[in-house]
C-alpha cells in the first residue's frame, strides 16, 4: 500500500481532473470513469477507523458465476461440445494474452477496444479479442494446412457492457472452424448446420439464420456506383439495417458518408431481398451484378450452399439475405448470423434478451496468411456461438420454470442419529468415497438428524445413510430415501450396491448431462 | 500500423536503451528483455519486400495447446473433477483480472510479479494471481459463510519461466476449499483426503504429503528466541531447507538475517523432526514448546488430524514435518505440501519432472475477513492441485508409452467407394449426426477411397459406412471395421443401431473418460 500523504495527493489532482472534465462538460462515460478512479483512491485512504476500504465488486462488465449460474453453463457447454464433438472436431487452447502485434491491423475500428497489459517491462501485450485471430496466429506458427477444431474460452472487448442482455467485457466464445484447401462450400455447409444442430438442442425459441457473401457483397456495391475506397464504410452502414428503417440507412449514407443518392437507391433495391437458392439463381440473371465477377462466383457458391443445406434438411431456418454485412474485416466469402425470432421459454416482458443474435461466423482465407512470413494462405470457415446470450436466456428459463438446479451429484449424506458417532460417520464415508460414491459428512462433531435431513432437502441429496447405535451393533445402515422418506436397513456388504442402484435412475436426469437431442433419429434413413 | 519513420525513431532510440544497458553491465534478464523490444520493433518494420513480419511466437512463458495435449489436460482435469465432485464441491467462475487494489497487499514480496493492464480509462486491473484471493473476494462480496467449491482456472505470474518443468506464466490452478465455521479439523482432513485420492488415481508414482502448522512454526519461533519482526523471514528461510542443506539454511538466517547463533541452532533442533501423531504427542511434552500457547493448539490440532486421518486410512503418505514452512502469507493453521518422492512412469532420466511439489495448500481464516468492511471472518481450508506439473509428467508418459492418444471421438467416417456420391455421402452424414452419432465425411466432391481408409488409420476412427452404386441400389451400408478389414453390408435401418452396438465398447476406454479409481471398492466396509 502506498503511503498515506501520497494517496492524499493523488486525491487531490485527480478531483482536479474530474473537476475540469465537468467543466468542460466531457462525455458522461469519460466523467464517471474519473469519478470511479477518484473515489478509488479514497476508499484506499479508508474510513475514519483508519483501516483500509475495499471496493468490494468485480472488475466494469464483468460477473463471477455463482454455483446454480456455472451448473447451467456446464450444461449449456456440454451441449454445445456434443455438438462439435459429434461432427468429429478435436481442441486447442492458447494463452489468453497475444503479443500486441499479433491483433495489429485485424479488426479495423474495434481495435479500440483491445485491453493492453501494462509495460512491466519485457514483451507488449494484449488480452485476446476473438478466438479467430489467435487460431491463425497459431496455424502459421505451426504449419497446419488441416485441422476442424473447436474452442472455447474468454475473450476480452472495452466495450459498454450492456449486462442485463448478456453483453459483458469478460464473455466466452465458443468457435468451431475448418480449416484447409477443399472443395467449394461443404465445409461451409457443416458449419450452418453445426448452428443448426445447436440452436434446435437447446430449445431457445424460433430462430433464423442469414446468411450473405462478402463478394456478392463488393459486386453489388461496385454496379451500384460505390467508389472502391467506400466498401469498408458503406458495409458497416448496411449492417445496421436490422436495427434502423432503410430511410435512416439511406441517409448515413448519403449525408453522412458522401454516397450519391442513386448509389444509394439502387443499393436499397438489392438489400432489401430475402430468399433461397432461387434469389440466388435470379440474381445470377441479374442485368447489373452479372457484370460483376466477384458476384457471381458468390451467387454461384450460394447456390451450390443452397443445395447442400437441402440434403442437411436445414433450409427451412436458412435465408439467403443481401443485408447481411457484419463487421468484421477478415471475412473474405460466406458470412452468416443466427437470430432468434422469438422469445423461446423466457418471459415477454424480457423481449430484449429472448431476441437478437446467437451465433455468427464466415469465411475467411486471407487471415492465416498475414501470419505467415511467406503470405501461404489456408482458407478457413468457421462459426462461434453467442454463448453468453443464451446463458442468459438459460437463467431465466430456470427462474421462469421455477426448476431446481442441483449443484452438486451427492448421492448419499452419511448421517448420525446419535452423538459420538463422528469416527463411524467418517469411516463409512472414506469406505463410500473409495468405492467411487458421490458422500457427502456434516463436520461438526455432533449434527442434529434434523439439520442433516434439512441439507439433504436443500441441496437435493437423494439418499442418506444413517449410523446410531442399533445399526453398528447389527453391522447394517439404516438407508432414507430423502423424497418418499422411506428407510431400510441395509447390510455393510450391500451398501455400495444399494446406493449405485438407487441411484442409477437419478444419474441419468443430473444437471451435467447433455440436453436431449431434439428429434433424434426420429429421421428415416 | 504505425509509420515507417516512427519505428526507425524507436529502433534508434531502442538501440540505445540496449547499448547503455550492455555497457553498464546491467543484468542478463534486464538487457534481454530490452534486446526483444528492440527485435520487435525490427520486425514491425519488416523485411526488404516492405512487407511487415510479424515475430511468430505466444507470449513469454505461454504456450498453446495442441489436441493430443488438450485430451491429456480433458483426462487429468476429468479425473480431479470427479474427486471434488465425489466429495460433493460446487464449482464458481471469477473474472480474469480483479481491481488491482483486491490484490494489494495479499502476497507479501510476491506481488512484484502480478500483471497489471495498462490504465486506458476507468479501472486499474490485475490479472488474478492465485484463485484464492478471488474467492475470499467472492465470499465476502456475496456474504457467504458456508460453501464448499473447486474452482479450475488459468493464473498469472510475472515468474521466470521454466517450461521443460512444467512452470509458466500462464497456468492452470485447481482449487479446492471448505469455507464455513465447522469443528476442528474435520474439513482439513478431508483435503488431505482428497490429495491422497487424487494423486493415486493420476499414478504418478509414490508420494508423500508433509504437514505443518503455521501456529506451530510461529511457537517453534518464539520459544527459540526469534524476535517477532523476524518471523516471516525466518520462516521463509526455512521454507528453503528441501533445497538446501542446513549448513547454508543456518548460514543465511545467521548472515543474511541478523539472527543468534543460538537462535538458529535451537530452531534447527526442530526443523529435523518429521513423524506422525506420536510427534505431535512427543512435542506437546516438550519443556519450551509447552510455553507457546500458539505451539500447543497446533500441536493438539495436529493429533486430532492425525487421528481422522486415520480413520482415512491415508497415514501412510502423510508426514508431519516441521520444516514445512510455505511461502503465503495468508496461512494462519495447518499447512500441507504433497511431493512426488520417484518418477513414476516417466523415463528417469527426466528427474527434474518427476519428482517435487504437486499440490498444496493450508488454512487460512484471516483472507475473507480482510475484504468485509466490518472484518467478518469465514474460516476456509483449501488445496490446490499443481495440474500443470501434473500435465507434463502426464505427457511424458504418453510419449515414452507410444500411447496413441485419440484427439477426436469420431465413430464412423461416411466414404464413398465411387466417384460422385457426394450427395449421399452428405446425406447418410446428417442423418448419423441427427441420430447423435460422431460422424465425418471428407470435404470433397470425389474422395479417393484409399485416403478415406488413411483418415480412419491415422486419426483412429473405428468404423467406415462405405456408400457405392451397389449398395444404394440394395438400400444397404457397407459397414468396414478399420482394425480388422471385416465388412458386413447393414440395411439403411439397422445402420444406427449397428454403429451405436460396434462402438459402445470403444467408448469405454476413450479419452476423455475419467482414469479408473485405483483400489476401487477393495475395502471392506
Amino acid at each position: 500500500m502506498e503511503d498515506k500523504a501520497q494517496i492524499q495527493e493523488a486525491i487531490k489532482s485527480q478531483g482536479e481532473v474530474v473537476r475540469k472534465l465537468k467543466s468542460e462538460k466531457a462525455n458522461r462515460k469519460q466523467i464517471d470513469e474519473e469519478v470511479a478512479k477518484l473515489l478509488a483512491l479514497k476508499a484506499q485512504l479508508g474510513g475514519d477507523d483508519g483501516k483500509h476500504q475495499f471496493v468490494l465488486k468485480t472488475a466494469k462488465g464483468t460477473r463471477d458465476y455463482n454455483p446454480k449460474q456455472m451448473a447451467i453453463r456446464e450444461r449449456v457447454f456440454s451441449a454445445i461440445v456434443g455438438c462439435f464433438k459429434r461432427h468429429g472436431a478435436e481442441t486447442i487452447d492458447t494463452p489468453v494474452f497475444e503479443l500486441k502485434e499479433t491483433l495489429t491491423g485485424k479488426y479495423g475500428e474495434d481495435s479500440k477496444l483491445i485491453y493492453d497489459l501494462k509495460d512491466q517491462g519485457g514483451e507488449l501485450l494484449s488480452l485476446r479479442y476473438d478466438l479467430t485471430v489467435p487460431f491463425a496466429r497459431y496455424l502459421a506458427m505451426n504449419k497446419i494446412t488441416n485441422i476442424k477444431r473447436y474452442h472455447i474460452a474468454k475473450v476480452y472487448r472495452r466495450d459498454n457492457p450492456a449486462m442485463t442482455r448478456g453483453r459483458y467485457r469478460e464473455f466466452y466464445q465458443c468457435d468451431f472452424d475448418i480449416a484447409g484447401q477443399y472443395d467449394a462450400m461443404i465445409p461451409d455447409a457443416e458449419c450452418l448446420k453445426i448452428v443448426h444442430e445447436i440452436l434446435s438442442q437447446l430449445d431457445l425459441g424460433d430462430f433464423c439464420i442469414k446468411v450473405n457473401d462478402r463478394r456478392i457483397l463488393d459486386g453489388m456495391f461496385a454496379v451500384c456506383g460505390v467508389p472502391d475506397d467506400k466498401f469498408r464504410t458503406i458495409c458497416s452502414t448496411v449492417d445496421k439495417m436490422d436495427k434502423m428503417p432503410w430511410e435512416d440507412v439511406k441517409n448515413e449514407m448519403v449525408k453522412e458518408k458522401g454516397l450519391s443518392e442513386e448509389a444509394a437507391d439502387r443499393i436499397g433495391h438489392y438489400v432489401s431481398m430475402q430468399g433461397g437458392k432461387d434469389l440466388a439463381e435470379r440474381l445470377l440473371q441479374d442485368q447489373a451484378l452479372s457484370h460483376s465477377q466477384q458476384a457471381c462466383a458468390g451467387l454461384a457458391d450460394m447456390k451450390l450452399l443452397f443445395s447442400y443445406l437441402q440434403l442437411f434438411q436445414v433450409t427451412d431456418k436458412v435465408v439467403f439475405d443481401l443485408s447481411l454485412a457484419r463487421g468484421l474485416d477478415y471475412y473474405t466469402g460466406i458470412i452468416y448470423e443466427a437470430v432468434l425470432t422469438q422469445a423461446g421459454g423466457a418471459p415477454a416482458a424480457e423481449e430484449g434478451v429472448g431476441v437478437g443474435s446467437v451465433a455468427g461466423g464466415g469465411r475467411y482465407d486471407g487471415l492465416v496468411g498475414m501470419f505467415d512470413p511467406k503470405g501461404r494462405k489456408v482458407p478457413c470457415v468457421g462459426v462461434s456461438i453467442g454463448i453468453e446470450r443464451i446463458f442468459s436466456i438459460m437463467e431465466q428459463k430456470a427462474e421462469a420454470s421455477a426448476e431446481r438446479v442441483r449443484t452438486t451429484e451427492v448421492q448419499v449424506l452419511v448421517a448420525a442419529a446419535q452423538k459420538n458417532l463422528l469416527e463411524e460417520r467418517l469411516k463409512l464415508a472414506a469406505a463410500l468415497w473409495d468405492a467411487g460414491i458421490k458422500a457427502e459428512v456434516m463436520y461438526k462433531k455432533n449434527p442434529k438428524l434434523l439439520s442433516q435431513l434439512q441439507h439433504c432437502e436443500e441441496s437435493g441429496i437423494p439418499l442418506v445413510a444413517i449410523l446410531g447405535e442399533r445399526e453398528l451393533k447389527d453391522g447394517v445402515v439404516k438407508l432414507r430415501v430423502v423424497s418418499t422418506r422411506e428407510e431400510v436397513d441395509v447390510s455393510r456388504a450391500d451398501l455400495i450396491g444399494e446406493i449405485r442402484k438407487r441411484t442409477s435412475e437419478a444419474e441419468t436426469i443430473r444437471p451435467a448431462q447433455p440436453l436431449t437431442l431434439q428429434g433424434s433419429s426420429s429421421r428415416p434413413l
